[in-house]
């Protein structure tokens, strides 16, 4: 159990963030379901997030894809730093996630005004948000230009299992989102299709 | 509304697929939240089909990118078509996506085996798949070898709102699966951020 001591930047002074490494060959089955996930970077001088839902598994290693470019305010620290952490929202925090993904970080301090807690990460300067399930350091390993692709490997993932709401938020794209339902298993039935150590 | 009448390859003789229309514009919303696929090929000889979590929306267009490469058996129908359709199965068939994701094209008729109904597409030689909720004709727009990236521009859509289930399944990765909980609506905090037509 890694213990981060939060570095509050809000009203959430007594804020204390508990989360446990999760080995990294797992670190996959976080992005694979297709989450929301809110994207942290830091360019120097001060942190920023954004909302993706446009995210893609690409190895079990782990290595993820990304779409973004210019139009994210976000894009020219993740290009400048090669860093960014991926963290995943819950259902709580639903309004949050819209809310950042409403405004620019040009303009606005994010985890200021939408009260996170910024949780210093081990591998960049990309900060861990403090009240997300689970936090992905990742660098870029790729940028895919032409079709605005961030290629990502994740190197650290730290998941927050003492938490009670674990359902994650699905983006439609409309305006509406899905919450995660029922867990079904088959893990009898994929064995054999399964990576190692998952 | 489109009737397409269903060429049945197994003992769904009866079986009849109305699915309607969806506009282009509202195509990438299929994907967005993360569903696990079904892809169809037809390779000039015979259709095939493989399960994909490895998905991403890349524009509203709509533009997607799928993980993929040697590895599945479909992957040379794709290159060499430059056509697939992407199917959006519901939790009703997951032993079917599950089944389909664990043997090889190479060895079997998967429309036979696992019972489902070819319906021919407008637009190219990949089949729709008729138990799904939705479906995407697609053509290839580029394949980034490096990352085994294929992208694809969605070019006709399809959905078939007169089935009772429309939940769909999100893979874990772990050979378990998250159905479709609730829905949420924030399409007054999104509206100046969401596309024209959705």
């Amino acid at each position: 159990m890694l213990g981060f001591a939060a570095q509050p930047t809000s009203e959430l002074a007594s804020y204390r963030v508990m989360m446990k490494k999760l080995k990294i060959e797992k670190a996959f089955t976080l992005l694979e379901p297709g989450p929301v996930v809110l994207v942290t970077t830091n360019d120097g001088k001060r942190s920023n997030i954004m909302t993706i839902s446009w995210t893609m598994v690409m190895d079990f290693t782990p290595r993820f894809a990304i779409t973004t470019g210019a139009w994210n305010y976000s894009y020219a620290a993740l290009r400048k730093t090669r860093q960014c952490v991926i963290a995943i929202p819950t259902v709580d925090l639903i309004d949050t996630v819209v809310g950042i993904g409403t405004c620019s970080g040009d303009e606005t301090d994010k985890f200021e005004k939408f009260g996170l807690t910024v949780v210093k990460g081990k591998h960049g300067s990309a900060p861990l948000i403090g009240e997300c399930l689970a936090n992905i350091e990742c660098e870029v390993v790729d940028i895919v230009k032409k079709h605005n692709i961030v290629v990502l490997d994740g190197i650290a993932a730290y998941i927050d299992n003492t938490r009670k709401e674990q359902r994650t938020l699905h983006a439609v794209g409309d305006g509406t989102f899905i919450v995660d339902g029922r867990q079904l298993d088959r893990r009898k039935m994929m064995r054999s299709k399964l990576p190692e150590g998952v």
